[in-house]
């Protein structure tokens, strides 16, 4: 099987890989389990300035990233059928959950467009297809970080990154819940014991525990999720 | 005024500032508009392998961060009487939203726990006052790329950092809504024009025009924020 394979638009191709070089993607990374290339939209400006945006048209503060340049950019990028989703990392998009993570991550990989400036021409994500994600309810100076998010979310859950001690079955969301508390040595710290019944050793308790705490928490901390009732964020 | 001052707390340091060595970020930094350190918790971990975690107690998958190594840490990284607010990056916490972001901007900065593994002790959480903060509902390998994302949202609105033009009043959730499309030159494109009523010069129309466009995209993609009804995500 090809390894997964993402393709990322940015102005900034030297943050990448960044983060993504360290820990469980990066050894991911080096073992060839994704591979990962940053693509320059500005390679594809205007003029001797090579020029990536223009004014808004209408009026209005900011600059907004040409339709042309950037389709110049995705077209380059991408051979003829390359069938991965085209995403573009924007606080307008739908927000993203560990459902479509793991959609994404059963895929063969994605195409990730950085926006930056006050916006992008909005015919260049109809004209491409580009579908707009948003990692949350607030504003980056750019995609980039969020573009980064995503595929680390992804990342961790191709074949053979994560260990199977960290099987990524019991953690928040999976079964629509946060995850309950964790302990562990030392037994007692700044006069701050463990739960006894996870020293127990009685494993159907220590189960029944730790539903009833991921239940407890997910009604005080995020009841929406629980009101979705569909079990998945 | 004293810069805005972020401390991290992670396993990996040289991560930072990574990506926000760039753009925005990357001048506000080099102009000295905010601080970074990143603290290596460790530095404080135990015995001749500087352990920082062990098996959760009760059992299962995964490791847990150490509740004396992490305090260690940060009694370590925090000066007595530090005020900032202390946010642990974690799938289980608060949702941030751009309210908080601007709320966590105006104040003196932050500390951000990064966790990695299974999970963090409990009792470190308590014992040291967390505040547990999610940037989305999805699961990363660690908290560094969400601390990334939460200080390049608060960095960018540090006064000084945006131009004037890119003052941040007409965004993604101020207002409650999101932002309208946007376009620029060329006027045709791809056989794809520009909606007439932008280049009609009539600011009155072109206001009304983009604050029907903001309702129609919110209505369409997020109803849950014009539900929310308090004009804010």
């Amino acid at each position: 099987m090809s390894p997964w394979r993402a393709s990322v638009l940015t102005l900034f191709p030297a943050m990448f890989p960044g983060p993504l070089g360290f820990s469980l993607a990066g050894e991911a990374l080096g073992r060839g389990s994704f591979s990962l290339e940053a693509h320059d939209i500005r390679a594809h400006g205007l003029g001797r300035h090579r020029a990536v945006d223009d004014a808004p048209a209408g009026g209005g503060a900011g600059m907004v990233l040409r339709a042309d340049v950037l389709a110049a950019a995705l077209d380059a990028a991408l051979a003829p059928g390359d069938a991965r989703p085209r995403l573009m990392m924007s606080p307008r998009g739908r927000p993203l959950t560990q459902r479509r993570v793991r959609e994404l991550a059963a895929g063969e990989g994605a195409v990730l467009v950085c926006g930056r400036f006050e916006g992008v021409d909005e015919r260049v994500i109809e004209g491409r297809g580009l579908e707009e994600v948003s990692i949350g309810d607030y504003v980056l100076s750019g995609g980039e970080l969020a573009a980064m998010v995503l595929l680390d979310a992804c990342v961790r859950l191709l074949p053979g990154v994560m260990g199977k001690a960290e099987s990524g079955e019991e953690e928040s969301f999976e079964g629509g819940l946060l995850e309950y508390p964790h302990y562990t040595r030392p037994r007692e710290w700044e006069g701050r014991g463990i739960p006894p019944v996870l020293l127990s050793g009685d494993h159907g308790r220590i189960k029944a525990w730790r539903r009833e705490e991921a239940l407890r928490l997910t009604a005080a901390r995020r009841p929406d999720l629980l009101a979705r009732g569909d079990g998945e964020p």
